[in-house]
């Protein structure tokens, strides 16, 4: 089995996060699922985007195991592995410190959806896990990560709200490909800036149901009418 | 008839507004009436800036119905054309998500005139519309709100304030071409982002009516002074 | 009489206002006069920063006729000769309205020193003017702006103090050479971004006096010790 | 004895400050002790990044006397020294009058450790010094910020938080090398960044101390497994 176009797009997906400036230094990685869903390739832990190249990107099996590459994966490989195994529609996951999104999931509030702009992406707030526990937290931190982003899709689609913030930590994002994960990350970035100015000039109403249906569906599911397709 | 000259125009407006910081992703458009009123050039729906092409653009007319180009127009279409209709001086339109000014609309206050900067452009506060109603949205939601847009204008002069808030949403800004309707998103969000940054310093209060007539009309009407015409 | 140095400087310290991220469109101008103090040249009025030459740098007399140049000297012209009238030791002006500067003018707040960052540059708040009346501003508008920055120095000192806001509207600054001038505009923007900042997280209280001293005479004056002489 | 490479690295970690956004003209300076821990090299006073060469860099040795170089060094030298001296396993220093830093500086707050981005680098809050008094700034004073940095650290571990805030004034790191202060500077200022938006949200809690320890304890000491060693 070959491995070549499943790193390239890794590799391309995680240079997509510094260029959209949703990453300092090496706080951020992409990872991709292959068709068979056995296999997982992502960025090899604390190393700079700057040079890296396809063959640095590593494959694991579904258990975290190394399948190819010679390097350490991301330590958050297993907080990937967890949204794989129960979101079966994903096909790429994303983790940024970007800073708005961080800033809400520190202040422990959600991405209140307050306009279209954040309707066209995401269908309802973006949530907020609970914090986790001293024991989740010092046996099995990052599949515990999973578990809990997990948990709090218990009443949630996760299709429909592609991110979600972990308290006190940062942004977990997914999609149908890892570029899909990398653009709903950036929306969740964005959207969170606006909300900060919003809620910062006292805005705090949530949009409208009906406007927030007529934007989501607007650009998602078989009425859809935007865009080229 | 050739529509070339009009899709190279929208073309470079639309290309400005990457170019200002006025948009992310595909989140903006521009369109620029021709000389008869007759027909409509546009942004097309979804496509991104960077490979964009005065070919790309689509011509419709004034009931939307495409007249040259093969790519589907702007989802926004009918709220440009319900404001060529209504404004019969507008040449060029524009509609943005940029931050300030739809942190404004989520918030749903309008941008007050506090200084220079905004009166050198605009003659008063940049209005915001009322919330569409859920009838408004669920049926023709783009036409109705370029009438929401239309209605905001009753008793304001439209060349005078050549912008306006849609509430939660978004800005649509207009000029005597599609340049010019560029520019003035431009200053709409400058104005929007010192405006945000004079009221969570704790200011409010409007610039008074004698400086704002002494800035705008130093730069608009017969005895302007500004500028080298 | 040849102006060609004078224009040279005038027009590399206006480029410096978009490269030092402190103007927008046309929205600032620097002016310089000469030894004999009997000429100033200036930025023409609405002219854009990106094909601007020597040769369009306008030369004007103390009552600001032309002498050299075939372009409308900046609007603000008369505000720059009020300025070189009474402040005898300046040689270079700047007008601005970089964002956080003009955020303070609009909120009508002296920008505290709060910290060592603004003491290295100011020995005192960046003052406020008041208010011009109805009448100032309706006639000889620039002129009078020029005589309020004068009043406002009535008991401060100019050259300790090279930059003020005036009030609802932007930054003016000045120093010994249209560099230094701009330098001080730049200084101040940052100083008035991070008194920004330090208010909107509750910190209102200005730096201790000793501390002030310290860091002024550090840089300045007979003692100073700061950089190569 | 040679410092070519000492110098070098000096030159390096100084060129990296205005690469990561954390000065602006010549607001910073990094040093850097060599192996002896018997002379020190540091930036010349005032200087300009953009032409600086490694022949630049002056070396002193533990009084502050110049041995190699013909430049003024930095007005801070007197604190890096005091830094030197007193925490032994410190290699390189850096000072930064870095924007979100510089704010939390002048509300007199520590930077509270907010989330797993603080985390990861400081092992709890970034401690703001006390003010310095009149005395202690009127005589002595470059030499007495470094008293005052290390009176902070009496209870506190320098190497687990290798970055303090001088009240009113600004930012020093440190590291067991000029690159590796720079590196704890930049995340310094982006957590103070992430602290004053999760602040300004009404987020003040500080993390749970086990996931603090969960977080730094992933990237240092002896069961680290972040990165590629």
């Amino acid at each position: 089995m070959s491995f070549e176009a499943l790193k390239e797009q890794v590799l391309h997906a995680n240079l997509k996060l510094p260029a959209y400036g949703l990453v300092e230094l090496t706080w951020g990685n992409v990872s991709a699922i292959d068709e068979s869903r056995r296999y997982v390739a992502i960025k090899p832990s604390g190393v700079s985007y700057e040079n890296m190249q396809a063959s640095d990107i590593v494959v694991v099996d579904m258990d975290g195991n190394l399948v190819e590459g010679c390097l350490r994966p991301s330590s958050d490989l297993l907080t990937h592995l967890e949204i794989y195994k129960h979101f079966p529609k994903v096909c790429g996951v994303v983790h940024t410190h970007s800073k708005f999104a961080t800033a809400f999931a520190q202040a422990k509030r959600p991405v209140t959806a307050l306009g279209t702009t954040h309707a066209d992406c995401f269908y309802g707030d973006i949530p907020l896990t609970r914090e986790l526990t001293r024991e989740e937290i010092e046996r099995d931190y990052e599949k515990n990560t999973g578990s809990v982003i997990v948990e709090t899709y218990e009443k949630l689609d996760y299709e429909a709200l592609p991110a979600v913030l972990v308290a006190c930590h940062g942004l977990f994002a997914w999609g149908n490909s890892p570029a899909s994960a990398v653009e709903h990350a950036f929306v969740a970035e964005k959207s969170a800036e606006m909300a900060y100015m919003t809620i910062t000039l006292g805005g705090t109403e949530r949009v409208a149901q009906y406007l927030l249906d007529k934007h989501y569906y607007r650009k998602h599911g078989a009425n859809a009418y935007y865009g080229q397709n």
